[in-house]
């Protein structure tokens, strides 16, 4: 076979299993239908006008095969106010969904389940262009507008595909922990490119910063590895959580399946599990020094979560650098507990530390650090090098154990979240006692220590 | 006493000791006449014409009490080809100096003792002017005069104790090892200031670069930390091999002695020596790993021998930094034999190194480097990081000591005769096994470990 034939071999097959069936989509047609009825009634007892729309995945024909998710929003005049809004909004929801119990996002809504669809009914601003949007749900209704108006069939199956094909290789999904694809980003490119493989083929190639801008309506710069302006408005980069990891992911995968066409990389392949054994194994192969910090996982939602651990972990690991323990690489875990783990390079240091002063020729300030140190006994020097003062002082921490067991953690830039758990209480595991992680995270242990593109 | 009484006291208790007596005077004036005569009568001999000058600082009036150097030079004119030159010259230097055996330099010159002085006898060409020299001992004619014809004897009493107080801070002498000051740097600087109190009051609130021109000619710019423009050729620092260090520290001692006048300043106070068990209880006390190695001492001058040990001590410290090992401090010793001794900050590294591959949308590398690494059983990994490939593959390393036992030293930058030496035998010497350097350099390792400005 040509590497043409490989690839819509292999694209065939996904289609396959991920293309809803007829069926399928006459239940998820009928269910939409029905719905849209309940709201439509319910929205007549109101004292006010709305519109019902279908919107997401469904809406657009881009769902793969297995969503469950209907999404339908009302949406309201703009002479409404907030709490008008979020009261009749919650009583359409209710009517509509009489088994359904609320959430919140921008506003309250009704989440229930109709013959086995999941249902979110939103309420929403019936504003004027998407630039004019109260809350970020006033956008959605464009979106899908701009996408069901410019996508056919062909089209939408290869947004299915590119969706998958994002899924399996763990890139989809602009949720705060991925920092992926989202669906209408996918949606773009999909329309951008003419095509999933097309999309692939543009991505393998492409040198991050990449600006689209499918309208040329560009109002503003931004400074993202892939810039994609909103078509529904100048001032949005629709790619904006998307991180650079994600991108050369993207990248490297799409290099892949052109150069090996098959199945597998459409769907995410979870690791065996790694049990204390495998994790001492590991730790015994790399001969570092892994150290980590355990504590109850702080009660938020994972968009908050995520970024505050990812801000801790990056103070942690600045300052196990800063004290001289090298951190090789680190990663946090969460679940009932949370885990920020680094593995350092290093496992102990002596005594004494270089202290750089000033230069000599700076007159005060130099003086004033002479003395600061002429007189310690602890201290050697200070000596002259390169025409500065250096000290070699007494190190505050010789390993990285006893900086973590100080208070001098709390010291460090940490998610405000993450900083009142460790106030509260928290473990120090060091070396092998990582093993004890296993038992909570022993996919995302065998993640680590397996790592792939 | 005035801080200004307090100085002037010191002073003149220094002046006391380094100021030639009249008899002394004499002495070395009347070995200096002698030298003439009979350098004259040698060249009447001569097929040639040529004069006779005293040079340095026994002839500007500049020389310390016990100094014992009488250079003399024989002038000859420009239109006498080097052999000539040579042959005279050499012929001058052995009627003056019956005794006396040749020295190569610039020219081959006679060396000897007259009268218990050490006398050199140096020809040079008499060019028009310093910037026409054929080699540079045709320039100190003109330094001579030009000093000579400006310092009185108050300046030159000056200049007698910058002189010492240079000496007496480690910071005297422009040879290769020492990077300090020379006689006709501190010249001058006393002319230039007028007097050794003001240099000293100047220097303490330097901002390098200084830049002095004491005759407004400069023709060139250099990027030194003190740059004096020669007054006899404007195209040349005077100050060109002194060091950084240096110059910071005549700042910290200047002032020092403004700030506690004290005669110890002016004179080196050569510290205890240490005995093996001195730098054991060192290494103890710092917890570091310092690791040394020894070999058989370049049979080369000083002036080559310093600049290549500190050109591979370079090379070594840059290399066992690369490798992770954090070279807190190092330094160089010779005698018989000579030592590149590093401390480290760091004893032992894991299996493995952390390496940063290309970007990955830079397809062509990027590609390269995943697939050299994906089927390599040692490496973990390639992984992406914030958008490139990384990879932890094995380490060469996993001590300092294993590197420098291996042939991989030889690849680092090295003085050409210290590559030699090291290409014949060396030995290693890690942790307390430094202490037996003690023994041959029992100074230098007290200096090291009870470091000073």
């Amino acid at each position: 076979m040509s590497d043409a034939e490989d690839f819509e071999a292999a694209v065939a097959a996904v289609r396959e299993e991920i293309d809803p069936s007829p069926a399928e989509r006459e239940r998820m047609e009928s269910v939409a239908d029905e719905l849209r009825e309940r709201a439509e009634r319910a929205i007549a007892a109101l004292p006010v006008d709305a519109d019902v729309l279908q919107v997401g995945s469904t809406a657009r024909g881009t769902w793969i095969s297995g969503d469950r998710d209907v999404d339908v929003f009302v949406r309201f005049p703009t002479d409404l106010d907030r709490e008008e809004l979020e009261e009749y909004g919650l009583e359409v929801g209710h009517s509509v969904l009489p088994e359904g119990h609320e959430e919140y996002a921008e506003h309250p809504y009704v989440k229930g389940s109709v013959d086995g669809f999941d249902v979110d009914l939103v309420p929403c601003y019936d504003v004027d262009d998407a630039a004019a949007i109260r809350s970020a749900v006033d956008r959605t209704p464009f979106h899908t507008e701009y996408v069901a108006e410019r996508l056919d069939d062909d089209l939408a199956a290869d947004v299915r595909l590119a969706k998958q094909f994002l899924t399996g290789i763990g890139a989809y999904g602009s949720d705060l922990r991925t920092r992926g694809f989202s669906g209408y980003l996918t949606e773009l490119l999909v329309l951008e490119y003419g095509g999933f493989r097309e999309l692939v083929e543009a991505a393998a190639e492409w040198h991050p910063p990449v600006e689209l801008d499918p309208e040329g309506h560009a109002a503003e710069t931004f400074d993202d590895p892939l810039v994609v302006i909103d078509p529904t408005d100048p001032g949005r980069n629709v790619a904006a959580v998307l991180s650079a990891e994600n991108v050369a992911r993207l990248q490297h995968y799409a290099r892949d399946l052109l150069d090996d066409p098959r199945e597998e990389l459409f769907f995410p392949d979870e690791p065996d599990r790694f049990s204390p054994d495998d994790v001492e194994a590991a730790i015994d192969d790399r001969e570092t020094t892994p150290v980590a910090i355990r504590f109850a996982a702080p009660d938020v939602v994972e968009d908050q979560l995520y970024p505050q651990l990812a801000r801790s972990l990056d103070g942690v690991a600045e300052d196990l650098d800063r004290r001289g323990f090298d951190v090789m690489r680190s990663t946090a875990f969460a679940d009932e507990r949370a885990v920020l783990l680094a593995e350092l390079g290093v496992a102990e240091r002596p005594t004494i530390e270089r202290h750089e002063g000033p230069p000599v020729h700076v007159r005060d300030h130099a003086t004033g650090f002479y003395e600061k140190y002429a007189d310690d006994p602890d201290a050697y020097g200070p000596f002259i090098e390169d025409g500065r003062y250096v000290v070699e002082r007494e190190r505050e921490f010789h390993t990285a154990a006893a900086f973590l067991h100080s208070d001098r953690l709390l010291d460090v830039r940490l998610g405000t979240h993450v900083e009142s758990a460790l106030e509260d209480d928290y473990d120090v595991l060091v070396g092998e006692e990582i093993a004890a992680l296993a038992e909570e995270f022993g996919v995302e242990l065998a993640r680590y220590f397996d790592p792939e593109p």
